[in-house]
């Protein structure tokens, strides 16, 4: 979906009414046509824009790949627990699986109603944030962003297993080849290739045939009774038989939970999506959610079937595949490259993820203000940098184990479920004291009533208590095999939250303008330093451009060798009109040091009310690569003079003519 | 010798009589004291410092770490190679000693010559560049940069080699070893520890009392017949017994000429010693070469006397020292504690060695022109880290053995003694060419005519001819194990050197004045644009300083958030003094690109011969690590901009009060 928006025309809007006569409006700003390059990512904006939006078949693959492709990981997980209580703890495996597409139901439910209730997106931050408060929203943001790095890591990981299934030769190549991919995803987003719906279309339902194929083969097959077991399927080592306990079979269903990862996906965007907006988004979530249910059910009922062996050298997938084709034939490598696909662009959106609610977080300033401004390259490349080192970092560290990087995973996602749940259902609450009919403005969203309120409070808080639980058995069942880091990052996000917030608000609160005196006078005296290293054409430009300034010019030259400094002075006298040229000897080859010495002496000495202002020649050369020739010496000034107060520094750029 | 001759006070130089009435020439600039913590290495001054230069024994200390410390792996990987040749080719150990000392006497003769010709240092660069023009100097640098790279990882593998001889335990770590020790003698160089002579002379000497004591009492036990051998050796797995051939042998011989390796030190460092300088530096030299002579006979003798096996588990030094005190008590670690000593020292020179030849050659504009201003900060550091991270990516590759760095070193060191020595025999033909009592300037060196030219030419040219044959043995018998390395390093560092001066060439005469006409008139329109993020008083600190630029200003505010923007508009009635404020609409949250696209609309319908001048409020906060909550607007806005012509930009910088 991403970029679909930005080709809006320019417009110019109404002129304000309130505006005074030297306060213009100019024409909107529209991003240009090639702004493509650097704008990834759903754009936030503030306005609408209802042409462009899509339809419920692209908003499904635009929306699901997330969810969908936990189906990858999700019941080879929940079988890698059962296994260890031998074969007949495998019999659970359908069962599980029945519960979690029980609690699927209900998220979709919940879900739904929040889809209706916030018809310009309804993420966990903003839910929790307009019903919860401060805290929950933080927490609910904290959790999200660390599960988008997770996301990243678990789907490249597992489309990784998919390959190293189909290939077994790279097995102990797929730490690397997993960071290669990550790596590959960061370098498409910071390159910004602009994505359309197609983009998403094609290999969201090139998996969803190949897997239907697959399953349903798979069920005729075993209707018929011609399915089989797995042949050669991977070693599995046990080495004690674990009992079956009520522990095991919860952690079982803890990892098996991991497949509802990416839900709530479509509550977040449902600005894209084609009038009548919640309508057809709701729609769209239904048809994921029944597609996810189905392919839960039929892909671990077919995996206990053919006895499939949960390996970290082949997935339960290619194990299903193989059985159900015959061997590893093209269809089977068909059906495994659609699986590695949408995998990739699970950890894909999770790129454009991770900057959007970052700029969400940002705009209510609990963390960095320029992140707001999502258009930034560099502050964009910045989050997709960071997203791609710390993902690549877990999978080498787990070695691209999704088993190992599970426990981690999902906390976070059920926390946000919780508290976006519990959101929803405090607002129906606050609806239930409205008088029938009446409506309410409370922090930026409208509550009107509605009579179905009891209804749909039930609905959301049965959501909240079914995630809730479900973060707590994850919880407390993972919390030595990895949990507990999570258990601590939270925390530890929130507070970095709550310390930038406490900067901003202390700094607003100095620098405003309340109780702030009349601004002493705009004019003093203007002393311009121009520090040069030879006097050509550069120089004189920065001369010029002085000579604008003021009228009081000082050029400083630091001699290190006489014969150069004899020639600079002859050079002078000829170019310099006359203007006066300080040269400041320095026998020791220094530069930086007795430039800086000299105008920090300036400084000491100036008048009251006086302003420096430093002008710096700097040559700008035609190729990037000759930079590391050249000298930055404004740049270097800066660093030095920018906590000096009423010091400028400017550089006046020159290339050869 | 480092940081001693900063402390030179200020004083003022008389006026020149030649400067116009507005050039000024002020105080000549030298280092404050605090300095200290960024001046690293000897400095490189173009006037003389009489006082605060050292004497001999100080000197000695100073210049000959490098020199000394190779006795610690010299003789060692002379065995190396002898040993797989069986117990009778180690008999040559001796006689190549004595050969390789015998080098050492011609190489110490011709550098003496050296230090009287070029009393203010002659390098190998220096001394090339004098006499045998453009490319042997190029070719004398690019031999020592790399080898002041290869002494960094050679001398700390070989000390980590003695460290872990003394605890066996440490064996499997010494690649981590190693490179901690780079990265802490980069960080020591970064920060800049003001060194005194006495930071040296206490190793130096420390060393050199050890390693006297050590080979005396075993020279003593030898001639008393008490010596013995060594106890429990390490073991040495030979599979085939080479045969003794003379190929075997010239290996053998090239190990042992790492030996060598530092004795052009004193050479380039003639400056820091108390007049009568030359005479007194090479009386220095003769000693180092008296004791480095003396200890490789020594320690070459004994090693084969006690039947040391050279080993990477446990150095030749370690073995001989374990002999002589009879095990592994306190006064054999002071041994080895003292030869890690000297080797962290020599490669601790390096560090100061690397910049100060690459601001020579930068000087002469072979090397970014930045590298030519030592003391600053910026510039220093990146060279040191440079060092550091090459050396320490060596050592990793080569897992801290010096057996396996070995053939990379000293072919570097060799060329440039051979160009050096050519260099000097060049000089001395060109004496002969003189009347007696004649003097003739070149290239900015005297030549005076000298009655015994022809004999010191003979000298010099032995010492070419020697160090020649050297280097081609070493090339030819360690080509294949790794020589062609560096035999490819330096042609390519050659050559970008060469595109180097090139691009400073073309650039200079590009930029020059002649045939420059009489620059366009100063002034023009004078257009200032000052983006606001808000209105509070840093805001208007870059509007007063705008107002005394010009008095055509316009304000600019990005609108992403429309309740924001009415605030900012309100406050702008009050506070903007009827300057002009431009709102641009940006309803996708972008900021940059709509602030570019305004002043980029702005340039292209600018009046002919109008300047524009963007004044950044930019807010300094009070601690460092503010600055990532902060935009860096003027930063953003200079690398879009830059190339612009008549575009400057300039930050405002304001506090909080």
């Amino acid at each position: 979906m991403r970029g679909l928006l930005c080709a809006r025309t320019a417009m110019i809007t109404p002129e304000e009414s309130k505006s005074t006569p030297f306060i213009h409006r100019t024409t909107e700003y529209a991003p240009p046509k090639n702004i493509g390059h650097w704008l990834i990512g759903r754009p936030l904006q503030t306005a609408d824009a209802p042409h462009q939006t899509i339809g419920k078949a692209i908003g499904l693959a635009v929306f699901s790949s997330d969810a969908m492709s936990s189906v990858a990981y999700g019941p080879q997980e929940m079988l890698t627990i059962l296994a260890v209580a031998g074969t007949q703890a495998l019999g659970y495996a359908f069962p599980l699986s029945m519960a979690i597409v029980g609690l699927l139901v209900i998220l979709t439910l919940s879900y739904e109603q929040t889809i209706h209730a916030y018809p310009s997106g309804g993420g966990a931050y903003i839910v929790s944030r307009d019903n919860l408060g401060k805290m929950p929203a933080l927490i609910a943001g904290a959790s999200l962003l660390t599960d988008y790095i997770l996301t990243v890591s678990v789907s490249v990981s597992s489309g990784v297993a998919q390959i190293v299934s189909a290939y077994p030769a790279l097995f102990e190549y797929r730490a690397i080849i997993a960071v290669t991919l990550v790596l590959f995803i960061m370098l498409i987003n910071l390159r910004g290739v602009k994505e359309s719906g197609v983009t998403f279309a094609i290999p969201t339902y090139f998996f969803l045939i190949m897997i239907f194929i697959t399953t349903g083969i798979g069920l005729f097959r075993y209707a018929t009774g011609s399915l089989g077991v797995v042949v050669d399927p991977p070693r599995f080592e046990l080495n004690v038989l674990h009992p079956i306990t009520l522990f095991l079979i919860l952690r079982a269903f803890s990892n098996g939970t991991t497949s509802l990862t990416g839900v709530e996906a479509i509550s977040n965007g449902i600005t894209a999506f084609k009038e009548p907006r919640s309508h057809n988004a709701g729609a769209t979530l239904i048809w994921m959610s029944g597609i996810l249910g189905t392919l839960l059910l039929g892909i671990s009922f077919l995996s206990v079937q053919i006895g499939a062996v949960p390996s970290e050298a082949e997935t339960v997938i290619s194990q299903l595949a193989r059985t159900v084709y015959g061997g590893r034939n093209f269809i089977y490598v068909a059906a495994i490259l659609g699986t590695t696909l949408i995998l990739v662009m699970a950890a894909n959106t999770a790129f454009a993820d991770f900057p959007r609610l970052s700029a969400l977080v940002a705009i209510d300033g609990f963390l960095p203000r320029q992140l707001a401004f999502k258009g930034s390259r560099l502050v964009y490349s910045y989050g997709i940098v960071t997203l791609a080192l710390i993902a690549s970092g877990l999978i080498f560290l787990f070695n691209a184990s999704v088993s190992g990087l599970i426990p981690l995973y999902a906390i976070g996602v059920f926390l946000s479920f919780t508290l976006s749940q519990s959101g929803m259902s405090h607002r129906w609450w606050k609806i239930g004291r409205l008088k029938p009919g009446m409506e309410i403005v409370e922090r930026g969203s409208i509550l009107h009533y509605d009579p179905k309120w009891h209804l749909k409070m039930i609905f959301n808080s049965v959501g909240a208590i079914a995630t809730g639980m479900v973060m707590l058995i994850f919880a407390v069942t993972k919390f030595t095999e990895g949990a507990w880091v999570v258990l601590i990052l939270i925390p530890a996000l929130v507070g970095i939250f709550l310390f930038i917030h406490k900067h901003y608000h202390t700094l607003a609160s100095r620098l405003s303008l309340e109780n702030y005196g009349e601004p002493p006078p705009y004019m003093g005296r203007h002393r311009v330093i121009v520090p040069i290293s030879n006097v050509h054409q550069g120089t004189l430009a920065a001369l010029r451009y002085a000579r604008m300034l003021s009228n009081d010019i000082t050029a400083v030259y630091i001699s290190t060798e006489p014969a150069e400094t004899e020639k600079v002075q002859k050079k002078w006298e000829t170019w310099g009109r006359g203007m006066r040229l300080v040269i400041v000897d320095s026998p020791y080859r220094l530069f930086l040091e007795p430039l800086l010495g000299y105008i920090e002496e300036m400084i000491a000495n100036r008048q009251p009310n006086e302003t420096i202002t430093i002008v710096v020649p700097q040559f700008i050369p035609s190729k990037q690569i000759y930079n590391a020739l050249h000298m930055r010496t404004a740049d270097m000034l800066r660093k030095e003079l920018l906590s000096k107060p009423d010091v400028m520094i400017t550089d006046v750029p020159y290339q050869i003519p």
